[in-house]
């Protein structure tokens, strides 16, 4: 390892805020530093409390997250958020919506946020994700706010690497909502019913009831259900309270550690998948070599299946 | 080539359904012999047009590619349904809704349907639709319709794989749904407006224009907007006559075989990706060897950075 790398990772550690952004840049970009400089951040994560906060497109949880963070300030706590925005495969500009005026708003250094786009086809989002909650971790932060929107398996993923999982539900979106929300509802450490001064905040209580006698945990853990208007604050120091019970809990169980296995073991798969596809892309597919073989298939000079076996055989070889 | 794999490829090709439904749980199961018999099928694909269906849950998707099949049906066309239906990613079941009801609906030979799950976190979705697609094609079903939601990176590639990419919308479905839109909007060949008697119809196709405005297609298609109302029938013939036009648009232009290439470029680093992962997790993950990294890395005991850069190493050299 670099004397420069270590250097950098020191700043991190120090609090050094240029040099934090600067390092999610690097593991955003892929940058050829990247892995070196997590090797260096690696031994001093693993304190951070990890807290991903999932929910439906204007639930608001921005507002949601916004407001645990400021709560976790009054006690002294530093934040780390990491907001996951939805961007469009075509043109790669993410859809920041109200995320930019969030940022501005905080002067307090100890809430550090960073959005990201969801860009890129080959996926490896969860990774970069991941990466990022690392470095933050690893920086010092007491917590790591993780947001994203609950639909599709890579918001899943996302979800699976926190130690607390903050599922926020709202009144009134309507029984199409049903097939996205039971896909993330099995997930949810911690149920949140957001605008809950709406009509319908019953029924959705509920629903989740309903819901919950179906799901299977793995811990004897029973998911709460906190009331919150996040724009206005109520429900919020209630809400912080219940993640430090659940935070509790998985300290003095075994699920806490059990957790954190199962969360790596999901976290190793998705690195070696980007992992092998990088140097596969590199060694295979580079120089128009992809475009090549797309082009023989598609006049049917050649079959997809043998060409696959072929790069399969010989990966690491050259 | 075994004798048993001509033999299942050729049962395919004259229309028997059971070797149909046969050789598509085997691509889902990833069997042994998924990959041999793709590769008898292969040459005999490629003429089947491929319509891709995608839109926000509740947009009438299910019962507008019924309509269309149907209407295909009329001019004695042949038709293979390709529906992915969310999944719960923990209990691995699908939520099918009402497809099941229109399974039972059918006793017209001349369309087929194959419900698919989105489960498993190794993705690999678009790989298993996309194979699915092929078989169809293969088997002589002059039509392929895959119908998904569109939300998630999955179900965009899903989408990119399809000559013809349909996209429903439907009037009052709210500014949230902007942000799941704005991904799908810059690949629809063809806009539909469903629910089309309802309030506000205008307004979306309003909306639509002013965001084709926006988007760089790669050719001079100029993507029609039909508007349809899917359980009376009304708009479907004129939807089907839309879609026949891009056809022979893409037929006459060289954008039909560029296209093509690029869907095979996708597919075949999804392929690729996924077989890859097949191999790793065979020679590196098997017999608990991945718990016990995550162990390791829980423990801080060792990196997870170098141990990727360990496995990458070896790959294929066992």
């Amino acid at each position: 390892m670099t004397d420069e790398i270590k250097n950098w990772a020191e700043r991190i550690r120090s609090g050094d805020l240029r040099a934090l952004a600067r390092a999610i840049t690097a593991v955003e970009n892929r940058s050829p530093y990247a892995s070196e400089l997590m090797k260096a951040l690696f031994p001093h994560s693993g304190n951070a409390g990890i807290i991903g906060v999932t929910g439906a497109p204007g639930a608001g949880k921005s507002t949601l997250v916004d407001g645990v963070a400021r709560e976790y300030r009054k006690a002294e706590k530093t934040v780390g958020i990491v907001a996951i925005d939805p961007t469009s495969p075509f043109s790669g500009g993410a859809i920041l919506g109200d995320r930019i005026r969030m940022q501005g708003h905080y002067s307090d250094p100890g809430i550090f946020i960073r959005s990201m786009a969801t860009r890129g086809s080959l996926g490896g989002l969860a990774r970069t994700t991941a990466d990022v909650t690392s470095i933050l971790d690893a920086s010092g932060r007491d917590l790591v706010l993780v947001e994203t929107v609950g639909v599709g398996q890579d918001e899943v993923d996302i979800v699976k690497l926190a130690d607390v999982t903050v599922v926020v539900l709202v009144p009134g979106m309507g029984d199409d909502v049903q097939s996205i929300k039971a896909g993330i509802m099995e997930i949810a450490d911690i149920f949140v019913i957001n605008k809950a001064d709406r009509d319908g905040a019953e029924r959705v209580e509920r629903e989740i009831r309903a819901l919950q006698g179906l799901a299977l945990r793995h811990d004897a853990w029973i998911p709460p259900i906190v009331k919150t208007v996040a724009h206005t604050g109520d429900g919020i120091p209630e809400l912080v309270k219940k993640i430090d019970e659940y935070r509790v809990f998985l300290d003095k169980s075994e699920a806490g550690h059990e957790k954190r296995i199962q969360n790596w073991r999901n976290r190793l798969v998705e690195m070696l998948r980007d992992a092998l596809m990088e140097q596969v892309e590199r060694e295979h597919l580079g120089n128009g070599a992809a475009s090549r073989y797309a082009a023989e298939i598609a006049d049917h000079k050649r079959d997809p299946y043998t060409i696959i076996e072929e790069i399969v055989g010989t990966v690491g070889r050259r």
